[in-house]
C-alpha cells in the first residue's frame, strides 16, 4: 500500500475519501460482525456470548515517538495491547473499532501504512474492524481503539478471583519491551546529537518486545488445552508489581514475588547492565511486556509445570502479610505502583 | 463536585487514584452491565440482543474550544453525540467506555468537571460508563467515548433500506448549533480584541443547540409509539446534506428535498440573517445538530403527519435523477457533502 516515493494530502481525499479507502480494504471474517464500517454504528451478533469491551487511548509524544517508531509499527501495536486485554479476560477478541486524530502534516500515505500495520494485527489474531471515526488534529497523531470479545460467562476471569495460597505465574518474559525503548532512546540522543545512523545491531529481541509485542493468545489457548483455569488474570501493561498489586488488592490478598523466579531474556538482562540499571528492577517496572499474569490453584501446578511459556514467580497470602518482593536473602522489599509518573517518563 | 477555589493537580492524585475517584462516583444501572470499570474490560450481557457499537473522538481545538465551551457542557455532549450514533441504528445505547488524554494544566477539580457533564448524560439516557482509559496528553484534551446499545436483530435500522419514492423526514429543526457557534466565535473575538465580556443575551436556544445537545431518544420512542419503523436512518451530525447524500447512495437511490420544507427555529432565522448567512445554507451545512433523518413508506404518512417533532422534507427517487435540492421556483441546486473541510473550519 505504501509508496515512500508519493504525497497525497489529506485534504485531497477527504473525510468521506480516506474511510472508503479503509473500508473498501476490509473484509469482514467473523459471522458475528452483522455490520461493519459504513453507517452510524457497527453491529454485532452476540451469538450467546458475553461481551468483552476494552479502550486504548495512544497519543503521540506521550505513548510514541514517531522519530523511532515506524507507522506499520505503531498501527500493529495500537491493536495489540487492547487484544491483550481482552485475552487477560479470558476472552476471544473478534471486533476492533479505530477513532484517529491526524495532522495535516501526514500524508495519505502515512495513514495507509498505519492502517496496514492495523489490519496486520487484525488478520493475525482473527479480528474484524468494524468501525471508527476519522478527524482532523491540530496537535499530532491521536489514536483510539476499542477491542470487543466474546466468552462464555462461565469461561471470564475477573482480577479479583485468587485465593490465598494460590500460585502466581507469568508468561513469557519480563523488562524487554523497557529495555528495547531505552536502546531507541539511546540511539534517537545520539542521532539527534551527532547525526550518527542508530546501531541497533544485537538488540532485535528487545526492540521487537517494545516495536512489535504480541497478545498472548496462545497462553489462553495453551491454559485451555491444559484444562487450567486462572482464578484471576491481567496483563501485564504497567509492569508486573503494579499488576500483581490489581491481582492481591481485587481479591483481597497479599502477595509475594520472588526476585530469583523472575524471567528475564538474557538479552534484557545484558542490556540492563549495560545501562546500569538493576534487571529485576526493569522487570518489575518496565512496563509495556503484555505479558499475562495470573493465579492459579497449587492443585493445577503439576499440569504447567516445566512449560517453557510459563513461570511460577510467587503466591498469594493474606492480606495482613502485605505486597513484597523476596530477594535470595529472603529480604522484603515493599512492591509499589507505578501509573501516571511512569507513563509521562516514557515516549 | 467541583470547586473553583481550589486546585489539586492530577499529578497529587496519580493515574490509579484517578480511575479510583471516577468508579466510586459509578452506580451501575443495568442488570447487562455485568463488569464496570476496574478489570481489563468490561462485560456486557447482551440478553438475546444484538449489540450496536460507534467511537468518536473529540480534539480540542478542532472540536471544541475551552474558551467558551464549559467541561461540564463538553463532557454531557461528548457522550450524547455517540448515543445519537446508536439511536441512528433504532437501538437503545445501554453502555459508554471513556478515554482520557489530559494535559497537567487541567487540575483534579476541571477532570470532576468533565466527568459531572459525562456522568450527567448517562443519567439522563439509563446509560452506564462501563471502562475507560486515562492518560497525559502534552498537547490539550483529548476524548474518546464509545457507546455499545443493544436491539432486536428485526429492529436494527441500516442506512441502505430506503426504497424510490420513499419519504425524506427529520426530527426537530436544522441549523441552530451552527449559529450557536457563530454567536460563540463572535463573542470570543469581541472578548480577545477589547477584553468586553460576551453578550450571550436572547441566544439561548442556538447556544444550548451548540454547547448542551441532546439525542433524539424521543424521537426513537416515539416513532415506536406510532408503529412506525424508519426504512433507513441517519444522525445529522455532519449537515443534512450530506446525511441525506449518505443515505441516498447507501440505498442506491436519488434524493429530493425541498428548501420550503426545511425546520428552521425562528432564532436560528434571525441570527442567521444578522450574519449575513442564508438560512437554508446554514440548515443543510451547518452541522451538530444530532437530529434524526430517516425515510418511511409513504402508507406511514398518516401516523405521522401533523407531528410538530417531525417534518417530511423531500423523498427518495431513482439514482438517475440525482442528488438535489429544490427551491421554491423548482430550481435544482445539487447536495453536497461536507466532511473534512468543514471539520477543520470548526473549533
Amino acid at each position: 500500500m505504501s509508496d515512500t516515493t508519493s504525497r497525497t494530502e489529506l485534504s485531497a481525499l477527504g473525510e468521506f475519501g480516506l474511510i472508503e479507502r479503509l473500508a473498501s480494504s476490509i473484509q469482514l471474517q467473523h459471522a458475528s460482525s452483522v455490520k461493519g464500517i459504513g453507517d452510524d454504528a457497527a453491529v454485532i451478533d452476540p451469538e450467546g456470548l458475553q461481551q468483552v469491551v476494552t479502550t486504548d487511548m495512544l497519543l503521540e509524544g506521550v505513548h510514541f515517538d514517531l522519530g523511532y517508531v515506524p507507522l506499520k509499527h505503531l498501527g500493529y501495536k495500537s491493536i495489540v495491547v487492547n487484544l491483550s486485554d481482552v485475552y487477560a479476560m479470558n476472552a476471544t477478541p473478534r471486533q476492533v473499532t479505530v477513532a484517529l486524530g491526524l495532522s495535516n502534516r501526514f500524508p495519505v500515505e502515512a495513514v495507509d501504512e498505519l492502517y496496514e500495520g492495523m489490519l496486520l494485527a487484525c488478520k493475525n489474531y482473527g479480528v474484524d474492524l468494524v468501525g471508527g471515526d476519522t478527524c482532523s488534529s491540530r496537535s499530532g497523531l491521536v489514536i483510539g481503539v476499542t477491542a470487543i470479545g466474546a466468552a462464555k460467562a462461565e469461561d471470564i476471569v475477573y482480577r479479583n478471583g485468587a485465593k490465598d495460597n494460590e500460585l502466581l505465574v507469568v508468561s513469557g518474559d519480563l523488562g524487554g519491551a523497557y529495555m528495547g525503548l531505552q536502546i531507541l532512546e539511546r540511539e534517537k540522543a545520539v542521532f539527534t546529537e551527532t547525526g550518527s545512523q542508530p546501531d541497533l545491531a544485537g538488540h532485535d529481541y528487545i526492540l521487537e518486545r517494545q516495536l512489535k509485542p504480541e497478545a498472548r493468545k496462545d497462553i489462553i489457548e495453551l491454559l485451555r488445552k491444559l484444562e487450567v483455569k486462572p482464578t484471576s488474570m491481567i496483563d501485564i501493561s504497567d509492569g508486573l508489581a503494579s499488576e500483581a498489586l490489581h491481582l492481591a488488592r481485587a481479591s483481597g490478598l497479599g502477595v509475594r514475588i520472588y526476585d530469583e523466579k523472575l524471567p528475564i531474556d538474557p538479552s534484557t538482562y545484558s542490556t540492563a547492565r549495560d545501562f546500569n540499571l538493576d534487571p529485576s528492577t526493569c522487570a518489575l517496572n518496565g512496563g509495556e511486556d503484555y505479558e499475562l499474569l495470573f493465579t492459579i490453584a497449587q492443585s493445577d501446578f503439576d499440569k504447567i509445570k516445566g512449560n517453557p511459556s510459563l513461570t511460577v514467580i510467587g503466591h498469594m497470602c493474606d492480606v495482613a502479610n502485605g505486597y513484597f518482593l523476596v530477594n535470595k536473602e529472603g529480604g522484603l522489599h515493599a512492591l509499589t505502583a507505578q501509573g501516571w509518573d511512569a507513563f509521562l517518563k516514557r515516549g
